[in-house]
């Protein structure tokens, strides 16, 4: 007997569907493509069908305990509405989870996506047994989720964890939320490419001109492969990458004060190039960090992940903040939204 | 019957004690001054005395549920030690809980300042019936307190709510932290004072080089009086104190979500020069509290205690973020560590 949810991580690329065990254990993953230009009830059907095909095949082993869907958009969890959503056009104040439940006759749980990715690296990720946390995802913006006591903070009405519109910079780039500055302008894949674009139009950063001419798919990932081969352009592009990081998440550690921060999203690997920076900022901007560090944060990324899960229990005897990247990849928001479909108790 | 605690707040000035019944009825308060300069042993004396007459007097009536004593300091919540404190020389590092538990023979809370002011204007103040809040109090600082289910927010080792360090301009004023361009150096009483010296000594502000030369105690005060009195270079201090405020608290709201911001302390009084400022900021630059802002947050300052009491209940049925100002004043710490003394339960 194994108790399941069924997690999904509904992107505007992919849509995912797993169903996991109570204990975190994977028992089925199924990737589709999210056929956006087909339609809303295209997707909502695909996807109910991919529920029930795996619900209807683990229910002969366990219970199915619920499913939780996590979704990019601001989601009214009163009403189970998304507010808003870039990726999902034509979603909008439809009725998603009613619709959901009716079609499958079970409870249904929608989470904005990056609160999923936090409790899915509580539950089984980097921070798995440190119950109070929060998840930065890097991509081409900024996400962000806090769970505190092992359960999402959802604030007020689910909007709590916009780290990406943290103002930085008063008087910084404009942002498409209307605001100046925002974290997302500055530590995020978009940022990068934009401060190498910027880099290129001054003409004095020859070797990114290159790759941008030369790389039909320059973006990101090629300006850190710049940088780690020892392009002083791109290094200096992710020095300030890490230092905004390190601003934003100063602030973080000061207001709330929890055991660990997570990095995640694709941008997060370049940990080495944007690391040093990061640590250099917290360390001077952070009075509660500079009280909690550990004596060697870098190390906290270079530990496997059961040298990981000691070296964890260890520093919260001794109380550390610590930040590290998250270890789930893309399947974070996949568990976290399976966790997140479990009833409390 | 009526049970009470007892709630100290121990300032750099002023030592009070007081007695509150469980219903948050003031039994009765005692004033005295803060003699430091006689030494930890006199002030911890005078203390526990003052404790036990009023505790002996109301035991008649009712239990004496604890007593809970509000600190400006780093407190370490586990071992009850003061880690740190700037207006209590030589009490670092003294295991100030035992030794208040021994002499009293009852169970004794520590907390840091702003934290019980956080939670006294939630069970009594601006932000009663408000579950989850936080409460910045503007003095020659900026202290912070969080509120998360009718509970103090400690974070990892008690240092949550460090609203007062949070960098809001990276290459900004140095901060006695050791970091740059912390939100108290913008929007403190010392930030309004060090605004008009700045202005007085760039030559251009002659009324406020007159209110500084024939004022003795020239200070955020007299610069408030000038603002009202429509005094430009005293508008202009308040304008962008405001604005700081506001982005702070934007970045707070953006990543908390929270039902209700408490604005406390000395200058929080002067809310008409810097309230407008501050919205302005929200509005801009909180993508959150724009979509929760409430038609008119100026009218939740004019609102009655009566009158806003039904406010907020139908604010919160709408889902409003309120930003409004504190309502115990100085007393807000005091009721806090009364009730931060009562068991959970």
């Amino acid at each position: 007997m194994s108790d399941f949810s069924i997690g999904v991580d509904l992107g505007g690329t992919n849509l995912r569907i797993a169903a996991v065990a109570s204990d975190g254990q994977l028992l089925e993953k199924v990737t589709l493509g999210t056929k956006v230009a087909l339609g809303r009830d295209h997707v909502i059907n695909e996807m109910c069908d991919a529920i029930q095909r795996l619900s209807a095949k683990y229910r002969e082993a366990g219970k199915l305990l619920g499913a939780g869907i996590g979704i990019p958009g601001i989601i009214d969890m009163q009403t189970g509405m998304l507010r808003k959503s870039a990726n999902l056009p034509g979603w909008s104040d439809y009725p998603v989870r009613a619709e959901i439940e009716r079609r499958l006759g079970a409870r249904v749980v929608l989470e904005n996506d990056a609160n999923v990715a936090a409790l899915g690296e509580q539950w089984l990720g980097a921070a798995r047994g440190v119950p109070n946390m929060a998840v930065a995802t890097l991509g081409t913006g900024i996400g962000g989720g806090i769970v505190l006591g092992g359960k999402i903070w959802h604030g007020m009405n689910g909007m709590a964890g916009e780290f990406g519109h943290v103002t930085l910079e008063p008087e910084g780039h404009p942002c498409g939320c209307g605001n100046r500055g925002c974290a997302e302008q500055y530590a995020s894949a978009s940022a990068i490419v934009r401060m190498a674009r910027e880099a290129i139009a001054s003409g004095d950063a020859p070797s990114l001109a290159n790759a941008a001419s030369s790389d039909a798919e320059f973006g990101a990932k090629s300006i850190y492969n710049l940088a780690i081969q020892g392009d002083e352009h791109a290094r200096r592009i992710f020095r300030s990458f890490g230092r905004y990081l390190g601003i934003l998440l100063s602030g973080l550690i000061n207001v709330l004060n929890l055991e660990m921060f997570v990095i995640g999203g694709g941008v997060s690997s370049a940990w080495d190039a944007y690391a040093p920076n990061m640590f250099e900022e917290l360390r001077e901007r952070s009075l509660v960090y500079a009280a909690t560090a550990p004596a060697d944060p870098l190390m906290s990324d270079s530990l496997g992940k059961e040298e990981g899960a000691s070296a964890q229990t260890e520093s919260l005897t001794q109380r550390k903040t610590i930040i590290t990247r998250a270890l789930l990849g893309s399947d974070a928001g996949l568990y976290g939204a399976a966790r997140a479909a479990v009833p409390a108790g």
